[in-house]
């Protein structure tokens, strides 16, 4: 690509040499002369300046630099996420590959893709465009939308719903049991787990993650929701619009989540605990009860973060503070003594 | 399915319409006319009442209420847990299917299905019935039980055994390599596993969920646990019976749990720790050292829960404490100037 | 295996039968009489006379116990870990499955193995020796060096780079798309992961784990290094070589770890985190910092371990200082007291 036509797609105003070739992308620190790279602020002019970036994506504030190919714009890293999306390769449509199996009964769109060592079974349906790559499992009674990618070797078992454009990475497994069990006396029992699970619009689920059936009725993601790898959704869980769940953060059943919380990784939600819209959790929290919305939450067992960074701090101050009131006890006893002996001289006076 | 039918299965006495048809199961919040649900206790009549549920299995206290179908049982929970396994479809024997690849050498009992796409390798055994999805892979030697499931992409790796009635949920892997290395001052040198995994009767083992083979010997999961999604059992581990170890739970090496042992989700256990039967360890719990039966531990490291409520409760009052003990200094430094005037006047007398 | 075989395998003095049958190996506590088994001290020298092991391998400082055979070296560790290599099946080379898909591009080294049902996508490159077990996934332009065993149902993700000798453990995803959104006012939009992965020699990947391919640049994972089951390292993380990550660990994205570094189960580093060679992280630990080389870190947030033990004795010790300084109030309101009467009686005087 010349940097003409970068400037163009982006709508930016070149300055430097129009006829540039740029041939990828890449951060300000590591790119090279066929590299493009963006500067989200005027202060990273000098980094500019000494990297070996053939052009960079700047902003209205940024300085002109001598010998240095900019692309001026009004919102840099907008404007670079464009040029990313570019950059992107978009699949062709594969066809379904003589080495996958399809059921007959299975109902595929237009332009669906299915790879090789893929099982399709029967009653599913796949929406147009949609993509099912290699090894991926699509049990019976399976609803796709349109514009999703079912990456390599994840699985969808029976009868889960996904809406268009969802991504569901390599290794997720959508519609497993969920973990319920009766204590009969002498052995668990397994309660029959007979819900489905719903997955609205691009919703993206991560590598290895899981996402359980109800027991009855439906564990459902709210559109737009992305959740990263290894992440657990258990039975009757419901998710908002637009939630975050980062890796390995796991919520236990009939979890409710509200639109836009946000679970770092490696929290956790207790079961039956629901959780307000805007709602974030820090990094390895354990939350066990509702909260409002917009609180933030840290530790476990959960707290308002500020009460936590309180804590913290003042446990921080403990094995100080232990001596403060150990010197404390000596110096009580020893206003004693002279109080005792004041009293005694007082007394023999 | 009529009312009556129901009724019959799990010796209700029917209040209502006998002939009232049911279609599926529900919880009490979201049955509708078509849906049985089921109530725990009397007190929830009045959601009973107003919610819309078809019919509901109710116990011996429950009032009667009008146009309500009631199914009047002893143990309503348990009654419902009957009714849901009615509902539960149990596969037909699907046979091998032509695209899934079994070895010469694997021996098949009657009535196995095999999935499409799934690889069952040289001298594994399969039970009587069971069923080895779409995508999973038998690696050679295994032996499986009768009336087993092997969900989709699921993985037992060589010369792995199961019992009877066990699930092994898609993506699972049973028989990885141990996590052994021994550090020869410049690089870590694999320590081959020679082990293998033995998994008892009435087992299952949750998504994406792994059980390590032994370095020697073998690892263990007794009859009758319970294993959640994305769960680590490492090499040489021991589980005695019916043990339940929630979401994304982990054990590190030789660890020894006795029967009846529950790990809370995203708990986890040091290295050749042995826990006694019933030990209970809370959500997050980090347990280090070996604990007494019917324990319950909490955080990390674990100590007993009581103490770990005490430290809480003491925690959170820590930073009034070091308001309280400042004004002590404050106090004290006042009281020893009076004394200090106190025994100036005293001698100057 | 004859005694004087093994003998002569670890250069080994041989004290008993030479030609005493050994058939396998196991650990003191279980090794039966066709078993061999080691002793690290000559403090077990009890426990080696009352087990059942048909040999044992020992150091110089053992005592010759009579009626058992001894094998003795300088390190039994260590010639014990090759007797282990020597059971070690080495399986021989299986060629390409039948029922394996390999695209026509591919270019596959001598003496390659690809099992049943497993796909090697076009322009990808698999090493002399290497084994791709059955249901595994092999990306577009994938490199794999020689000598490395991807296990059953791994997936390798277009365009990821492996260096010789690696093992890819059952389940694991190596390149799935990093975890990256912009917040565009409504929604989280998705910005493309347009870079790979590179693994270099010696790395084992364990059950089930991820590795993130980079947004732009690449993820790395350092020569030698080893990452146990369901580990998550995340976009644009570098591992340096010999690096530890124990199970159920997680990065966050931009990840630096210095070489050597050890984190524990469970533990995780925040985003952009540096950490010097050798740190050592302990389980459960969450680190949000940047640490020099060495350090030791455990909590959440994680500092070093001889200030969190210290906190953790003064958290113990903290419902008693309570109590203390309870009373410490109350001998100070006495000591005012008094005070009070005893300044009163000096000025009535």
């Amino acid at each position: 690509m010349r940097l003409r036509e970068i400037a163009k797609l982006i709508d930016a105003e070149c300055i430097g040499d129009p006829d540039y070739p740029i041939e990828g992308l890449a951060s300000v620190d590591y790119a090279g002369p066929d590299q493009i790279c963006y500067a989200e602020s005027a202060k990273l002019a000098g980094q500019v300046e000494q990297a070996g970036a053939g052009a960079t994506v700047v902003g209205p504030d940024f300085p002109e630099l001598a010998g240095r190919n900019l692309l001026r714009v009004e919102k840099p890293k907008l404007a670079f996420l464009r040029i990313m999306e570019s950059f992107a390769e978009v699949p062709a449509c594969d066809g379904v590959h003589p080495q996958a199996y399809v059921a007959e009964t299975a109902q595929l769109g237009e332009q669906v893709s299915i790879g090789p060592n893929a099982t399709v079974l029967g009653d599913s349906r796949i929406g147009n465009r949609s993509r099912i790559e290699g090894g991926a499992y699509i049990g019976k009674g399976v609803t796709i939308g349109e514009d999703c990618r079912i990456e390599a070797n994840a699985t969808l078992l029976d009868g889960v719903s996904l809406g268009d454009r969802c991504i569901i990475h390599a290794g997720a497994v959508i519609g497993g049991d969920g973990f319920g069990f009766e204590w009969l006396g002498d052995h668990h029992h397994k309660v029959p787990q007979l819900g489905s699970v719903a997955i609205e619009d691009d919703v993206e689920i991560g590598c290895n993650a899981c996402v359980d059936r109800a027991t009855l009725g439906e564990t459902r993601v709210g559109a737009g929701s992305k959740l990263d790898n290894l992440v657990q959704v258990a039975h009757n869980d419901t998710l908002g619009r637009h939630v975050i769940m980062a890796g390995q953060s796991g919520l236990a059943g009939s979890v409710t989540l509200g639109n836009g919380v946000v679970i770092a990784g490696q929290a956790a939600v207790s079961d039956h605990v629901t959780l307000g819209d805007g709602v974030q959790v820090g990094g390895q929290a354990g939350v066990t009860q509702d909260s409002d919305p917009a609180e933030k939450l840290w530790g476990t067992p959960a707290r308002p973060i500020r009460r936590v960074f309180k804590e913290q701090a003042a446990t921080a101050r403990l094995p100080e503070l232990i001596r403060t009131v150990k010197a404390q006890e000596k110096e009580l006893a020893k206003l004693r003594r002279r109080l005792d002996e004041l009293s005694g001289q007082a007394e023999n006076k």
